[in-house]
Order: structure tokens, then C-alpha cells, then sequence
């Protein structure tokens, strides 16, 4: 394998040194660039972006010819679980994901198989095996998953949903197939992402957008304890390299230091907390990454240079800050604005790592 | 005025004893209903009936006829302030509100007034005198309004929205703008909730549903300092009775104690916090209303009552605590299940009322 060119996100999220705080963007690969939408009009469906290794490859690098971004991540949806399950996946214009056979029953929860990664989603690891050669040691390329809660909240509802009618209500009544069916899902994703790793992945994301939808102890019961089972069955190391793992529950600021206990290496934090206030919260056990608010991006130049330096600030001195936005990249962003941005971090940081 | 027969709702907002903790459910007045549902056919379009006071009055009296609430909520809108400062709203079949003339610019900005509550906003004073006439001392009503950044939301970009890209925008770029805008807007809400006390109101409620959408800087400067000026303007005193005041920010559970020290009354809170924690970080200060995520609400009678004697348990001991859903009730819940969930907290709630 090549070597790492630049391997300061990695570094960050080991608390190594590092001479400038590394930022990348999730949803960097996305519709806010004009050469994406061209990209994805040519692959057809959303669908079809995805399973295309080649052109999945080419929207993966597409942000990181624009910006001098520290990390790409893999172009992928985190429903290529459920999908491989058998739930038949759709996205339909304007309208979001959508499953043909949610997972409403005892039965459903019982028949749902633990995918092959290498079979059902080999899709998924020609991507990464095809993104890290094109790379060619650039930066490091994150893989990544949805969390089994937010997995299964599309499993259960079929759909994105307001009101988590059908997951909570079987959450609350049905707690045993709930359980049988997150951790399914869990085994799932445990596989999935050591692919991933094998496949040449350098770290580890997992997603947990809605696990901010539940109270404090259900959060722990049927979302925190099935990301600690991944976490315990994954790789840790590859290619002489530790694999860094970050967890990201949107909304989860209440609980940052049950997430910091799982012995993952970073946490995503979003907006809503103090970047400093939840540094003094984890101590050293983990890493930051985050956490300016998306819509920072719809102002000047200026008001976002002045943002990203109060966040360098809150975090204070030292390693263990991956700057990112706080949520994925809004569609209608001027990707000008995204360079400001990223430029912003890379020239107000190194006066923080002398 | 008749005397309250029922009064241990404003007596638990004051940390007055109480023999059962009382409850009543934000939106109780609502779709979930079938006889609401008749009675918003018979009225016409939303608005239509928020303006008549006759069946405004009708729909927000028809819970307490089939549950044991301990209060009754007026019947309206939080966009009734906008709306009277000429934004022109309008609620489209399955789509939400709209406003014809967002805020967008300056010259948008400086044209607003502050609407004279007796007059273009007569209907909801009628509808208080009218409900508070019709209750007759059974429960007090409790009055309401949008925070000043709540209904800015709505405001400036003309409609719900998942991305705040105009009102972000405005804030980010043109804090002088966003300042004169949300101050014309907490003058409105000061005159508008007292015209309601003085309409019969008996406590007051601001939601501030979208506070929690903000960074910890952004919500203090752009929300909270202007929940802080309406109380400070708010008549606190009526008929010889306090006149209680509850802010409730949806997501706000990092800035309790801050809200705590404006000098309101109560907190609503929502499920992401456990209440016992919530009570211990703002001691006596305030009481707090809530926290049922209203998703139980889709499980079984005996689940409920698990989860209500959960939260009963949590909070503990003593008054201060009003039982409420930590956010309004679903259209597609069970009126059955809300029965269910109003009985239990009042047959599980007196061992804490020794």
C-alpha cells in the first residue's frame, strides 16, 4: 500500500501532534456540487450511483480536487444494509428512501439474514478497494454505517418518519423482537464495516441520526449497547495502523460520556453543545469532531472565517479536533462558501498545535 | 369570576402541595379527536376556526370532557402574530403554513408593527373570554404565544423548513437585523399575552419550539434574551392569584439553569432528559412540566402506565412537577391510550404527595 501523504485526520483522531487541525465535511460528496448532480445524471438513479464502483469512485474525489479537504469518505447510503437484507430499497423523486417489505412483525424480525459483505454488498467494497487505489495515499478514506437504531427506524416505519410510530411503538411493546432485530442488525454492521476495513477503509464512522429521538435510558438500551457491540467485534488495526472508530449520535450531547466509554476514539458532536464544554466532559478518553453549525455556510466569507476561529478557540490548545460541520452539507450551499470554510480551519489553526 | 374547583395545576407550577400531580397533554385540543375532527369540518379551513371564538371554545373544552385534565388550553395558533402583522397565512391542504410576504430584507424588517391584541387579533381575546366563561372554574386555561425566534422562523422563511437557510442567513449575516426583528416581535408577544390575562388567561406558556436548533451562543442571544424581556414585561399577578409562566424550548435540555434564572414559573421538558436529573439542576428555582415521549402513547395501556410510574419516580417526592407529554399528542394516537396515560398519573402520583 501507498503511503499516507497526508495523515493529520488520523493523527487528530489519535491525539497524536499534528501542525494544523484536519477538516473534511460530511455529505462532502453531494448535491451542492455541480459536478456531483452531473455525475449522478449520468448514473441514473441514486441507487445506481451507489452500486457503481467506478462512478461512486469518481463522486468520492470529486470534493477533494476542489478543496484541500484531510479525509475523503466513502460515496455510499447507509440503507445498503437493510437493502441487502431484502427489504427492497427505493428512492423516489423528492421523497426519500423507501422499503417495499418493512420489518412490522415476529416474522419479518426473524427472517431477516446477516448479509455477506463480499456477496450482497461487494458493490460497497469495489468502491472502497477502487477509491483507495485512486487515492493513491492522498488522504485517508473514512467507511462508514449506519448505527443498528437508525437502521432499524427505517426497517420499521419503511420509511424516514416525524413521529417513530411503528419503531417506537415496537420498541415500547414489542422490546424482545426490537432487541432480536438490533441485533441482527448489529451483526450486520460489525461485518459490513471489517470489510470495509480489509477492503482498505482507515477509519470508521458510524451514523447514529436518530438516536437522539429517545429518552436517556432508552438511548442506552436499544442504541448505545448495540454500538458498543459493533465497536467490540471490530478491527482495530490494519496495515500496521491503528483504525480509528468514531460514533456520532445526532442529539447526543446528554450523553457524550456514555459514548466516550464505549472505547470508540472520536465522537461527532453537533452544534448544539460547546465545543469546549464537551472537550472538558470526555477528558482524554476520545477525540472531537465537529461541530459548526451547516447553515454557517449561508453567510459571507467573513461571518464563517469568524465562526470557524470562536470554535478553534472553545476547543482550545492541543490534538484531538477534527473540524467538520455539525450535520451533513445543505444542498443549496455555493461550494465557495465550503472552500472559505475549509480554508478558514487550515489557516486560523496553527497557532493551536505549537 | 367564579372560584377554580380544580386549582392543583397552578398550585404544583408554584411548589404549592398537591394531592395528585396533575397533567394535561400539549395539543390535547387536536386531531387525534374525532369530534375535533367534526368540528374543524364544520369550521372550514384551520384558520377558520382558530378565528371563530365560539368554536375555538367548543374544540378546546372537548378533552376535558372525555379525560380528568387538570387544565385546559386555549385553542389558536402561535402564527396569529405574524398574521396580524400582515404576513398573510395560510395553511395548504397537508402542507403546513405559509406566509404570502416573508421577512426578508430591512425595508421588510422596519415595516412591521406591533399588532394591538383588541383588535386585529380580537378572536383569540374573544375566544378567551368565551372559553374562561364556559370552563366556569373547572380547571385554569392556560393562555400562549411563539417565542420570538420560533415564530422569526416561520417569518423569514415564509413556511416550516428543515434547513433555516433565509432565517440562519439573516442571523448570521445581519445580527442587527435579526435583533430589530425578533424585538418588534417580543413587544408583540408581551402586549399579546397580556391582552390574554386580561382576557381570563390564568397561566401563560411560551413555546419555543425551534430554540433548539441554535448553538449554545446563538440561542442565548437570539432566544432566550427575548424570552427574558417578554417576562420582564409580563403582568405576573391577576384576580388575586399568580399568574404562572412556562417557557418550553423543544431540545433545550442543555440550557436548563439559564432558562431556570429568567424568573419564570416552570420548564417544559422534553424526553430527551430524565426529570430527576432535570430537578437536580435546577433545585427549587422552577417547576418543570413533562417529559412522556408521546410515542409511548402508540403502546399498550399497561406499557403507559410503566412509563408514566417511570417518570413519576424519577422526579420523586413533593410538588413542582406538572405530567405533561414532552411534546404534543400524535393525530394517529389512540384516544383510548390518552385516557390510559391521564388515569395513571393520577392513580400513581398521591404516595408522592404525603
Amino acid at each position: 500500500m501507498t503511503e499516507l501523504k497526508n495523515d493529520r485526520f488520523l493523527r487528530a483522531l489519535l491525539k497524536q501532534p499534528v501542525d494544523v487541525t484536519p477538516v473534511w465535511m460530511m455529505r462532502q460528496a453531494g448535491r451542492y456540487l455541480p459536478e456531483y448532480r452531473a455525475t449522478r445524471a449520468k448514473a441514473g438513479s441514486f441507487m445506481d450511483l451507489c452500486t457503481n464502483p467506478e462512478l461512486a469512485c469518481e463522486v468520492t474525489l470529486q470534493p477533494l480536487e476542489r478543496f484541500p479537504l484531510d479525509a475523503a469518505i466513502l460515496f455510499s447510503d447507509i440503507l445498503t444494509i437493510p437493502d441487502a437484507m431484502g427489504l427492497g430499497l427505493r428512492f423516489e423523486q423528492g421523497e426519500g428512501p423507501k422499503f417495499d417489505n418493512p420489518v412490522r412483525t415476529e416474522a419479518d424480525v426473524k427472517r431477516l439474514p446477516v448479509p455477506d459483505p463480499e456477496q450482497e454488498l461487494k458493490y460497497v467494497m469495489d468502491a472502497v478497494r477502487t477509491i483507495r487505489r485512486e487515492l493513491d495515499g492522498r488522504v485517508p478514506l473514512i467507511g462508514f454505517s449506519g448505527s443498528p437504531w437508525t437502521l432499524a427506524t427505517y426497517m420499521v416505519e419503511g420509511s424516514g418518519t416525524k413521529e417513530y410510530a411503528h419503531v417506537k411503538g415496537m420498541m415500547y411493546d414489542r422490546p424482545d423482537l426490537m432487541h432480536k432485530l438490533l441485533d441482527t442488525t448489529a451483526k450486520s454492521v460489525t461485518s459490513y464495516l471489517n470489510a470495509q476495513v480489509a477492503a482498505g477503509a482507515q477509519t470508521l464512522m458510524i451514523f447514529d441520526t436518530w438516536g437522539g429521538v429517545l429518552t436517556p435510558r432508552d438511548y442506552k438500551e436499544f442504541s448505545l449497547h448495540y454500538m458498543q457491540q459493533i465497536l467490540d467485534g471490530l478491527t482495530r488495526e490494519n496495515e500496521g495502523r491503528k483504525v480509528p472508530v468514531i460514533l456520532f449520535t445526532k442529539g447526543g450531547g446528554p450523553w457524550l460520556e456514555d459514548m466516550a466509554a464505549t472505547g470508540c476514539d472520536g465522537l461527532g458532536v453537533d452544534w448544539t453543545l460547546d465545543i469546549g464544554d464537551a472537550r472538558k466532559r470526555v477528558g482524554d478518553k476520545v477525540a472531537l469532531q465537529g461541530n459548526m453549525d451547516p447553515s454557517v455556510l449561508y453567510s459571507s466569507p467573513e461571518r464563517i472565517r469568524e465562526e470557524v476561529a470562536t470554535i478553534l478557540k472553545s476547543y482550545g490548545p492541543g490534538s484531538g479536533h477534527v473540524f467538520n460541520l455539525g450535520h451533513g452539507i445543505h444542498q443549496f450551499v455555493d461550494p465557495e462558501r465550503a472552500g472559505a470554510f475549509i480554508n478558514a480551519v487550515h489557516e486560523l489553526s496553527p497557532q493551536y498545535h505549537k
